[in-house]
């Protein structure tokens, strides 16, 4: 198996992204492919010991910046880590498994989405992302691929992700919801009413409208919206969170026995943190595309990049693609 | 001052409501006028001693279901205490200052809107809730009565905020963000392209886009979006401390230490609780509409209750009504 990483993508590349790498080939026994400026790469290598035969170099020093517009991928920057990356799963489908990037979100959707082309039956791709539960993990789709969309490409992303939640997360059948303001099917948007009589006809297991107030309940397996609205939800999410732990933090010091009370809550709290966090599940999938792709945070760490090509690998052995054709095409 | 109140509205009416309408005569001052089921409304106040000249009973014995269809409240129901309250306020403007339910949202806008009529030039009503921020506090609107708006409504909204914020929030030149998927104005959707485009044209202190991750961050005062995004902004950002809380419990309990730990943490955890606790701000406005109407979370409890008409109280003091009309008409 061999996993093509973006070497250049992400807050913290080339740094962290290689020594995510070089930790998932020791760990995983995978080979891996960097893209990118070759002498930083290779200076980022330098620093650690590892099977040398397993990380391959593929050099170019184009490269996307975090803010670019997404069709500069497709456009001026036909040789950026992300265009040559995802040009290299698409031309050796047979020497390369998956494309993993930090970088730009956007470019690494419209790259995947010009280069690699769409699954049979799917029009859009669609971001999803597994998130923690009180039960267990939630699929989340679409976190932000496709703003604008249309009912049916929602009904594409529901399919989707029934098989990715029974093949990657091994939910036997999972519980679909549509991610919507109220339980009756008269609430909401305009768009969202069409969906969901679009599902009610279309759609086994289709549990109804999942309210907000759920979505981290359990309830539902898979919940899908607009690429807006997720977008908006787990942004809202993490700032809740880092929001919550600075006012914890700052109204810990103001006393000596709260202090004493978070230190002998230590390893609890980082029990639950780790539940919470994150870089344990890595990235996301690109679902739609011709080909695995995995978008990770633009804040990746190196355990994030790890834990992404992991969740990839896994991917990869579960033939995700392939049951996606069977079942969605 | 006399602020009318439904009493059968939320899920714990009429004993939480008149507690805590009792409780806000006490600490107050207020005159409150009672509206619902007169014999059940009785029955509860006989629990408390209070200056009985305080507080009236206005009665009727029909009442809108927490899940019945909005129009409800104009067409068939329109002598439930929704309606009858609204119209009190309606007909008798110089004895009545407010009207407040915890009932069925929807069946509030809509009688709102319908029995009162929006303020010159403004088309729609949009909910706005106080938040609490890494800084201070932040006003989100629209939280869910225009779930299909046009840039225009959004305006409206982003207008009507400036004032709620400067005359109730005291903030002297709040900055207005508008909430989408990324700061570039190339991002969002198309929708949220055009608002953005409309408010560098017509709006002064537009601090551009506002991303979800910074919602608690305090960096802007009034976050614009529409209906349906702020219900799941709100609702996500419930159900997320609901489940951090029962993961903290669930692992606390692991340990001794831990617990040991959490009892130390006690009162430090009380003060954050109370600065995240949505029922320390009471209500959320409900704009556009020409009168004072606040609504209430479902779930409020007898605090939630006195402290939204607290809120409602500042309102009345700060003229809101009459400064709307001068700066958004």
């Amino acid at each position: 198996m061999n996993i093509i990483v973006d070497a250049m993508g992400g807050d913290h590349a080339p740094r962290e992204i290689v020594d995510g790498a070089v930790n998932a080939v020791k760990e995983f026994g995978v080979d891996i492919t960097l893209v990118g400026v070759e002498s930083s790469v290779r200076a980022e290598l330098s620093k650690y010991d590892y099977p040398k035969e397993k990380i391959q170099v593929v050099h170019t020093d184009v490269i996307i910046g975090m803010h670019e517009p997404a069709t500069i991928s497709i456009r001026k920057k036909k040789d950026s880590s992300i265009s040559a990356g995802i040009n290299l799963l698409k031309e050796q489908p047979q020497k390369y498994n998956a494309f993993i990037s930090a970088g730009n979100t956007g470019a690494v959707v419209c790259a995947s989405t010009f280069y690699l082309g769409m699954l049979p039956q799917v029009e859009r791709p669609a971001i999803g992302l597994v998130i923690p539960t009180l039960k267990n993990f939630a699929f989340l789709i679409d976190v932000g691929a496709n703003t604008d969309p249309k009912p049916e490409h929602l009904l594409q992303s529901a399919l989707m992700a029934r098989v990715y939640a029974q093949k990657v997360l091994n939910i036997y059948d999972p519980r679909i919801g549509l991610l919507n303001i109220g339980a009756e099917e008269s609430k909401g948007t305009e768009f969202v009413k069409e969906t969901h009589k679009l599902f009610l006809e279309s759609l086994s297991n289709f549990a109804g409208n999942i309210e907000a107030n759920e979505i981290f309940s359990g309830r539902c397996d898979c919940i899908i919206c607009d690429g807006y609205v997720g977008n908006v939800v787990i942004k809202t999410s993490e700032s809740l969170m880092e929001s919550a732990l600075a006012l914890v933090r700052r109204e810990v010091k103001k006393s000596p026995m709260s202090i004493l009370g978070a230190l002998l809550m230590k390893s609890c709290l980082r029990d639950i943190r780790k539940h919470a966090d994150y870089t344990e599940y890595g990235g996301a999938p690109l679902l739609g595309v011709n080909g695995l792709v995995m978008i990770c945070h633009g804040r990746s760490n190196a355990k994030a990049i790890k834990n992404a090509i992991r969740a990839t690998v896994r991917e990869v052995e579960n033939k995700v693609i392939d049951h996606l054709i069977a079942e969605v095409g």
